[in-house]
């Protein structure tokens, strides 16, 4: 691709160099080769452009560099024009269109012409699957589920019945949507009576999520992930919880029943939403922490349980060094109180 | 259903209304219409009464309200009549006896005449299916496995060689029962030698699994679930784990192996549990803490490594002041020892 | 299997007894019966022996016992050597050479002579399957993935494409092994952009992974996982990380991306390891641990965020009575400054 073409496509400016320069691919400031474009985001990297074998580099506004034989796309923001072009390069393998023979597939089921349903995938009853969905060998399809246009079901993700995925949303392997949520009435025998779990689950448009997830269901009504959503890995998202739009949910990462997460939100790793809480827009949660009461929208919460990021950073500090502070405390009282105490 | 009929099966009586009115199904008190039946038992959704729409209501005994105009059932727990309600208006879809052409069924495996066998399960030798089991599609289960009456195990699920799953059991998808326990020796070389996890899992009647949990099989002997035991998704029970009669697990909590969970213990949401343990019956873990000692019956547990919740209420609130405990500390030695230290 | 036999296969001398007996299986003290041999390596145990019915035990050099009717094997390490007698008595099932006929397999794809393909497996396009690989049923093998020999692939596994597996290595059910990374940029409206995941997983020789595990593939090369390392269930290993040789991580573990764990780290069960870290070699890190800084090698590292296990102890006995320290402290502070503060 000519540097003209590629700068026009990823919101960014020629400074210096030919458009009629070609570039073949991206690449890391180290890895670079001839012909890549490379970027320059943390000023950390800055002493690997002396080394760096690429054509072209995308720069942040007001920073220079010190080589000359290197073209320069200016952009707001290297990483994301640098991102655009990396899309560019390595974009989704193209549509095939076929239905595999081994694919299994209940006559009710509404299925566009230009889909991609694999080996021994399994679709349910009045199923819809949209133009451009690729359902991935031994995925299965529960009755009445939908799966909007371009979206991708990796192998062995399970949709139960009735679920709404959205449009160009990728669903990675071994993930669960709309199992049941985990909701029991303790009975007069002080056993656990289950609570019919009836809702669903929807992911709207441009959600991604990772493998081995489980999104449960609604017990009635609806578990929504908004547009934009992003979860990764082993993610545990309770029944009739609400994800709002461009929320960042990382692996391990687990919220109880009902819980709503504002747009936004950055859940970090192995963190613990409980049950009913609102999560204010922009919010973040450091990894492992855990919150069981509603969050402020903008706060930086860290702990068990959750404080502000500020305060915990003094209080684990001052923790490293408790049972000297233990120790100290006693030799004050012998000193203050004597022996007397 | 006639309101006569309704508290008949749920263990109520009818306090005002007649027996004849018909309830058509069961929403709770915002989101009730008519003909909906619905509930009280938080006294914070008292306000909602002046509203809603429903024709009839479950209340505690004891408990009055200022509406003349809905029927009203009294019962001991009304969220478990209200639940047993729902059980009965949301019952399990029926039976449809069929065994789907593209199952893999070992010819050795007896199999039930009045089973669901879906699209592409397969099911190894000498597997015995039982009457009115449910096989969802792209589950496996290896070679002498045994799934007891009337239990449903969702799309994806592995039961691994010997496991036993008892009856009414429920295990949502992508769940794997039976997988090897972690067991390594260390040789001479520094390498692990991986020891024979040579057991089973059994599940006992009425146990229900989430999604992608996993259970693995005992080194020697069982793992065992025992009856009414609720397990919750992406929760790890290691090898030769038992955990007794109506023990809740929470989503993403963990059990290393050989620890033994007492009945109608509450472990809640990212516990930890080590190696070894005994935790007594009626035991309560907060949420994200973890043990490492043995644990009295009845006792709440919280924190890492775990203490009496009373006392850990106390520290974690002084921990958040920590940093300004640990300046205060300094002053008062300032103070009572000089600059002499 | 004869007593001499025994003996020369697991690396030990026969102290007492006749290299003629006759040995059947292995117990542990407790369970054993006659013709069984077990073994005695924590003193705990010792007691056991009284009572124990096996024909012959492993002991550690130095250890005496008091039953002279008990065949005496002596081994350096007798757990190791009884760990060899167990994979002697419970060796892994004997290949069956068969290609089920539900399983599809893409024409393109290298398959050995010599390999058990189960029911409804899926085999992409230029895959190759080595000699002696078993890929059980409602597995999914992406394209250009590579299974080395006696290598063992547990139901409904989904193994991306590109990704390498080494020989002897054993994935249990429902893991997912080259997902995509958890990588995106914020762009001009504060929605995600996908970073392209172009990289893959390797996984060298002797490696094991749980049941449920997800390795994502790297954003730009791989994510390796080196000879013998293990890796237990519901772990999350991000793009682009190394994992050392012998390296264990227990359950519920997650590493963000890029982080090296060095040779024979051991991470405990619900560690959490930031991104870009490196662990060093022989790093223990306690269960539900959290680090977010590089850790020398040898170090035993507990506490979120962690730092040396021997301090941990202290700051922990000293927390669970950290409210009644700070009443202390304003008792004192009320003696020395008065009320005038």
């Amino acid at each position: 691709m000519k540097l003209g073409k590629l700068a026009e496509l990823t919101n960014s400016t020629i400074e210096r160099g030919s458009p009629d320069l070609e570039i073949k691919s991206t690449a890391g400031l180290d890895l670079a080769g001839e012909g890549d474009i490379t970027f320059l985001a943390n000023p950390k990297y800055t002493p690997q452009i002396a080394a760096t074998k690429a054509a072209a580099i995308y720069l942040n506004e007001g920073i220079a560099i010190d080589r000359d034989d290197i073209a320069v796309l200016r952009a707001k923001d290297s990483y994301v024009a640098y991102t655009r072009a990396m899309r560019l390069f390595f974009p989704d393998p193209e549509l095939k269109k076929f239905i595999h023979p081994s694919a299994v597939i209940d006559g009710s089921a509404k299925v566009a012409d230009d889909v991609e349903i694999h080996a021994n995938a399994v679709i349910g009853i009045g199923c819809t699957i949209a133009s451009g969905a690729r359902i991935m060998p031994n995925v299965t399809i529960y009755d009445y589920a939908t799966i909007g246009e371009n979206t991708t079901i990796h192998s062995g993700v399970s949709v139960r019945e009735h679920c709404e995925i959205g449009r160009n949303c990728i669903i990675h392997n071994n993930s669960t949507i709309g199992s049941d949520g985990f909701g029991y009435a303790k009975d007069e025998d002080k056993h656990w009576l289950k609570i019919p779990q009836t809702g669903r689950v929807v992911l709207e448009d441009d959600v991604e999520i990772g493998a081995n997830t489980a999104i449960d269901c609604a017990s009635v009504g609806e578990t929504r992930i908004k547009r934009g959503a992003k979860i990764d890995n082993l993610v545990q998202i309770g029944h009739s919880c609400t994800v709002d739009e461009d929320a960042l949910i990382c692996s391990q990462t687990g919220l109880a029943g009902s819980s709503v997460i504002g747009k936004r939100v950055i859940l970090t790793g192995q963190v613990g939403i409980a049950g009913h809480l609102k999560i204010g827009d922009d919010v973040v949660m450091t990894a492992k922490s855990a919150i069981s009461h509603d969050v402020e929208p903008g706060k930086i919460m860290s702990g068990i349980p959750a404080f502000e990021n500020r305060d915990w950073l003094r209080s684990t500090a001052a923790f490293r060094k408790l049972g000297e502070m233990a120790s100290r405390l006693r030799k004050l009282e012998k000193r203050v109180f004597g022996d007397d105490q």
